[in-house]
């Protein structure tokens, strides 16, 4: 159930029985030469529509931008400041506490976001224990490919090459979603280079000259994006059945 | 040029020849009984990728959540505080123009979002008229229904009864793009009451009891979407060009 | 009965039987060759004034400093940030609330003010319709020169070149309330141009280059200032009565 | 030259051969029983303008309200929080400076005042000892009570009676600034109690009974008031032109 | 009684019988050729730990970093801008609130942080007072040098050269605390200048070329240390129960 | 080399030669019931100031308070809000790099401050990558246990029962530390419990009666914490220099 499709009456009848909602999350900047710039956050909707399609969930819009300052070396790409972003996640879930919902499941697709994020959390939770808010939400965020099948296909396709930014399971998935914006590239070296720590962007350029972390993301394609889906899928439905029963 | 189903190179290639962006801004609140709750920023996202198929330039992932304080009576809605989401608009702006966008082009669904996103404009020249900043970014903000096709289009299809929340055209717009999700509900008046102010959340849903203002959006049909569609991108991108020119 | 000239006691007798109260905003910024840099705050406050004595509502200092990036090409205007007014005007109202004031009706003499004000009731609202406050504050903002009195007779006076900014309208009115401080200036050209639009002080002053808008200010007049006094009080009066009893 | 009552391009003229600017300061709080709310900004607005008649130094509109959160247990009273009074001290500093006024001397109304502007001083300071600003502005802060002149008369007109809030000497001063609000009120006991620390509101308001602290403003006059000011004026043209010359 | 090194069970024990707390607050900055970096923090941290030891209160763990822009021309200091330290004042008061803590005793080492956090209090008593928080806190800073043995002791001590910054006591009381960090260095003029006012870190050092005011801290001894020590303890003992009793 | 226990003049010959420094961070929060609540932020003190000694690199005061909204529910804990904590890192990273220094490697005891200050981290990197900073300073954060050669003695000390909070390594190098604030309780169940994840104050201290969590700190010793504290030496002195290096 997209909140975005939905009407106010039927988000009505879904709290009479329900109070979880997911929240999909992303980023909007660079991954790589055959990455889209939206990769992250169509992984996280694609995803959370999946799994509201599949169990009936709530599905709340998409945040599509995310911290993303190390990127601003590659054009196109933008970012959410750490505060900037922290207050949205606040009001995002204050609205909705407003009407009843208590559980918050942030599927993510973009390892810059965890620290904001989770300080979001923290934020309001702080409200709650300094004496301030009586409305008791609980937050929690996964990685959409985070779970014991996707990580498994994941190796299974990528034996070791996966990477870590513009990975070749993300890039796929977006192929798989988007299958009209499929983009093709000579990357070299074939498999990018890493490095344990950057820092603000032209740090971060200056590292990883076309964008990837340690991926080979030519080896994506839609048919592995339709495998990791249904892995994903299968993952984030037990993820937030679990999250709801804690 | 979707900036989300673009790789970073594509947009460099871009920013040689242009610097405007389209930005679609809508809203996540309830719109009566037959309309979506992602009404306002889905009408603002299928325009803004019509203009950006028309004519090829470039269009920012929208924004999805707006200042929509004043439906929160009303289950599902949720809102940026005002404060918050003129930081968000701060950073998207700041963010693009590191790679050399200069003008921002808001296309915009939601009349809550005006007061609050104008002012974000200021806080942004504020900057630069303080000294602060030496980047000229230029910004506009236009309601994809306010050019003239648009404005007739209206008028000849819901006489007098388009509204102005819930309103018919909106409501059209969201079943073309959407049409996996159109709605149908009873609706009582006919045609929803009006009134000159509304404060609070409280306040709006005493005055307005099924979300609705002055609406009748039983007439709504993808047909008119289409059409309506159509007028709008004509409209928009008469107006993205005019404002380039300026 | 001016907040500022009363007594403690006399306002706790005030708010026995009425819990409305005008708070006059404007700004500090240029007003053209002989137009006054305090023309905005001294118009709205001179108003407020007015309907004060007339109907013995209270009317709080004059909140003279607003939005006004724009105007810092023209030496002498000075500006809050759109999130400085913003916090101004929440503490203004949150203060006056504590002792009972519930309807606050804002005489506003600059326009630029309008998003920025606009968006601080929203942000008030906003806490309310979350659920974090139960204090049930409405606000109402009003051009002192847009009621119809004054718009029949602005006409009248100076049919079709009072203009956009630096008005002969304003200028008058301000020459009225401050006698001892009438300017002279040759102006060319006399009616000033006009722009769809601007933006931050460096493109306001390229526009506009003597800071005037559409406007032919020559034509100011002490008298005309009375007259318009007069046509301002009315109409905010009978505007301050349909908010009381909105 | 009061920067309200002048047009820009006086002012322009002004930073020819000056750059230094007063700003008075006050606030809007109970002042006792025949006190006015307004007195704190009356006295400074009322001395500022005295100054700049006498040498010709440019006065920026007042800043009528101030940090005042103690007062709030009488009627009528208004605060800005201290972190919206320092944003407020900041805007207005940076804009003028925009022009190229350099020394900001601030006639202060208010004892509650002192902390909060002087910590946005600070804060402004803090831009450039951080390396983030290059503009030399300096700020000083003084009371108009605060001189030789003024010292000597209050003990001579009030010996030992003057008090610490609601004094007889400012009461004397706004009555003669606005001799149409003089107010008479029985109070008792005739000389109101001190203490040596006061808190929030209910702290203040248990402390003392009618707002009064120390004072016997039943020995106010305008003549007195005349009297103060003059020696007022006098201590201030000496502090401002110290300050120009420091 | 140190927090720090309790346990929570021992702070629970606590707060049966008493609600009152010391909060050490000091500065990260120069102190001239022989004083410690630490030494504003490092006094108060000592003289608070000694009142705890003697009668028992609790001592919250220092607040080592302060208001210190102006000393950031000389290497190694560091500032808290004004609005983080408010921010970090209001944190820790509301925290310890939280557990029963009502009256919070700030024994602080540096005059740069009077301004900034009374105006932190002050922000604290506003949400008081404009009925946004119910806990009843109480809120004083004191100086360790300022009670009237450490005064005598100081004047005794270096008569008229004990100055303003980097004196003689405190780097003696520094000597005393840190018995291995003795620092000797030569001073030229053996008494430091002094000024009225003093703004940016720029200025600052201009006028204080070795970061010293007033003081000749060649005069220090830890021999002093002690004897001011026990002064401080003595006097601070006797601030704070007048504070729990007032 | 304490920058507390040094001079200005110290710090300035550190600066001709090298540029990190290291920033002890910690929490005032309960550690169980023979754990001390400023456990974590002494554990990072000792250690930091260790490495000093060893290679003589800077090290700054302890920043003592951390983001500990979760341990509310214990008496005496308390916490900075994430975005409090955040303006503090940012002021004295901004602070330290005016003088020179661009490394900062922060050495921390509290896992709940990882997020807040990692994104305080990409906070201060935002304004290089949007073009607001120049000045190139780096950050990392490195728990004091989490080396090679402490992991390993934790292990070997603890096995399995080293736990999550209050473990008994932590509890260990706080009574090498502090040898007089040792303190003995009874604990049931001995090997506390542990939770997947937790929320706010009192959904933690639900889920962990005593403040354990995982831990047995009965275990604990102060030559245990020599040994931890020698080997916690060794790594971070390593991990140091390694990103002094990187």
């Amino acid at each position: 159930m997209q909140l975005a499709l939905s009407t106010w009456q039927e988000v009505e009848d879904y709290l009479r029985t329900q109070s979880g909602v997911i929240v999909p999350i992303g980023s909007v900047e660079q991954h790589g030469p055959n990455g889209l710039i939206g990769t992250d956050h169509l992984c996280a909707e694609v995803v959370a529509k999946g799994v509201g399609d599949r169990i009936g969930c709530a599905v709340a819009p998409t945040l599509a931008y995310g911290m993303s300052q190390h990127h601003l070396g590659f054009t196109g790409s933008a970012t959410l400041r750490p505060s900037t972003l922290m207050l949205v996640v606040r009001d995002v879930v204050q609205s909705l506490a407003v009407h009843g919902f208590r559980r918050f499941f942030f599927i993510n697709g973009h390892g810059g976001n965890v620290a904001t994020v989770t300080a979001a959390f923290d934020e309001i939770y702080a409200e709650m224990s300094l004496g301030r808010s009586e409305v008791p939400v609980r937050c929690r965020m996964t990685f959409w490919s985070s779970g014991p099948r996707g990580k498994v296909l994941a190796e299974e396709l990528y034996a070791g090459v996966n990477g870590h930014h513009a990975t070749a399971s993300e890039v796929s998935l977006a192929q798989y979603y988007q299958p009209g914006a499929i983009k093709h590239a000579q990357m070299t070296p074939k498999v990018a280079p890493t490095a344990p720590q950057f820092f603000e962007a032209a740090d971060y350029r200056a590292r990883f000259a076309d964008g990837r972390i340690g991926s080979d993301p030519s080896l994506s394609s839609p048919e592995h994006g339709k495998r990791l889906y249904d892995a994903a899928v299968d993952d984030m439905v037990e993820a937030y059945q679990a999250f709801m029963a804690y």
